[in-house]
């Protein structure tokens, strides 16, 4: 099950630069392990801005929110979850794709 | 090059049926067309909306618009593009991938 | 599985009463059709305005879209969907409630 | 009587662990008291947010304000409350239900 | 029980001036009748729009969505509802004023 | 001549409590001085947040701006004013309220 | 008294030219006869917009609701008024340009 | 060449009184400089708002804005800029008055 | 004297297919005009949407007004126009440049 | 490829004198060797603003984020990307302009 989040990191810039280093680092590993297991498929920058918009993939909200809310950067994010289903175009639809 | 772009449909109400269905099978085939080009890889529904989220993938800013103002519903559509990097974290990104 | 909905109706102030109270009608046998089956246990008007604040409990957001998008009134309707998650305070939750 | 209220918790991302900690803790005391009492039925997290939707049963407005000025998180809270009446389809409406 | 409603009217300006006139009458006789019951204790013009704030006194929401509901432009209004509470530094306050 | 003020309070929570204690004791005491000299002849709380809906009745905007700037809370107020005129269907007004 | 009001025209493109210009020539002569009277001092266009910013000089909110509900735009107007005040930095204010 | 410019002023309440002072009384010098130039014909204060509402005239954008970016309080200051033209209404315009 | 302005265009989808053939020639036309002239140096389409970002040169705001009203498109236009001035930084300004 | 830039800068006014000098310096140095280079062809100061417009051209999304994320000021900047295409009726596009 898909859900689309939006993620802006609200990092106040006069942040001790070994604490930023140190909370970015973790919220990478963190991502990548995500990413690896399948629950975070997509992640993309948005140009010119500290945000990113990304595709989770789960079993509930329950699960979601776990992910979204361990995050180590949670404190700092400002963030905007949308359930997403399958478009009736999409060719790659499972039962539908043929259309 | 990936960008995000996000579609409200406002068709009015009282579009006559036939003229509805006429436009939205129109769609439905110019989007098909661009998914199995690969310039449209990704389009997902908002649940409970009549709206998407959609990935291009272009060569320029002058292949997107061309691409999204040549859709049959252009004239009723609310669109909003954002474009997009690589996310250093991205454990799929061509060079960083293995950060 | 919880979503928390809110539903504006925008009926046009001039349509046929006719019309106005067929669809009304049939809006309302199909919500308490799904009210009945328990994947819309709760459902409350907003005091003062043509809307009103639901939860619905499905097993994905693909029946989540189905269930809205199938609502009689769905073309006059400005929708906004909320995933829930269980709150860790809250007394009735299934693993977490005696805390 | 019922009201929907939304609350968003701004906690600074500074605040000492241990005073989090503190007002955390009386916060849950004081929201599982209510929710025995039946002054607040309903409590759920919004998936990805530390935030949640929540219903109040009341006698007055009067309650309500006492009951959510009296917060432990009160002075961090963005609270937005909606009164609610009964629908006209809801199924287990008092009078209206058989409809 | 108090509440603060705004009230904006959309009507169209093409209505016929016969229809508008009816359904402006209407409007007026059902407000005073519900100020002279001492429902709608206060109603003010906002200088330069066609618009009011109003202050209800009911019984409870559903009083108040009934009435609210009930009147002759309900289908033209923008309506938005505050519930309100006494303030701890009024001087008429029934418990409170010596203060 | 009437005027409706909306008063939204922003005192930081980490205010030291006897410095707020003080001030608002002074806005108290500011108030209810006003409201027994007729010039604020209506306060209410709004339900669950800390902000108030209030009525003016002053000679000028000149006078309006000297109440609203003197108040001890005014560096900490977001404040927002609305010239009200009589309604034509109020009962109460001097003249019309035969109609 | 002076009051700031911003007016956005919202004039329906498909408006009979006939109509059009009868309408504003009415609000022409209107406009110009507050102007001649002292009630409207200040009149001017927002550059690239239909749209004007206008100062008022009023006895009361009254006298301002009536010249601002008598404009023959009226029903198609967009109004927002704001009550001004002497800035005490202003040099021709009457008691206090000394400063 | 006339321009509307609104100013908010965003001084931290915690400003040290002595620096307050200091800066406003700047700020009001500066001010009454441009007044008597004529650069600045128009000043008023916004009733309850410590923000004001001004009138320009400049020779170009480039005198605009230097006198803006000059203002003592200008890092204090949200300023939003609106460039006016002559209104064909306006009886006190140079060419079209007699209209 | 440049001025940054945004142009949304909000032509009704139903608009006859010749009549809106006729009012975009008209409006190609009179933008190249301006162009050839110097007045409109700069135009570019937003990608995705019926707008442009477009950059005027001007003597005056009367100058500008001129130019933004005499749009064919006028009437079906969302206009934003925002003045703008050198920036310190531009290597290309007159007499900053070698800053 | 062009894109179009609104960056808004929030320094917070408490800097130090010293640091701010110096950041500012670098942005200065920064900025102009991307002009130089063809990256940066226009900036324009917002009048009135601490905040630019800018087009920048690159070949990619990325090198937008690179050139962008790498300002001195990013961390308190604000910013807003538009991707634009050419313009149908823009005299100089390369292949259009005889139009």
């Amino acid at each position: 099950m898909l859900f689309h989040v939006r993620m802006d990191v609200r990092l106040p810039p006069d942040l001790a630069p070994a604490e930023r280093a140190e909370i970015v680092a973790r919220e990478r590993e963190y991502s990548q392990r995500l990413q690896r297991a399948g629950t975070w498929p997509h992640l993309w920058r948005i140009a010119g801005q500290y945000a990113n918009f990304s595709i989770f993939d789960v079993e509930s909200n329950e699960e979601l929110h776990n992910a979204l809310s361990g995050l180590p950067l949670f404190p700092y994010l400002d963030l905007h979850v949308t359930p997403l289903a399958t478009h009736p175009s999409d060719v790659n639809a499972p039962l539908r794709g043929s259309g």
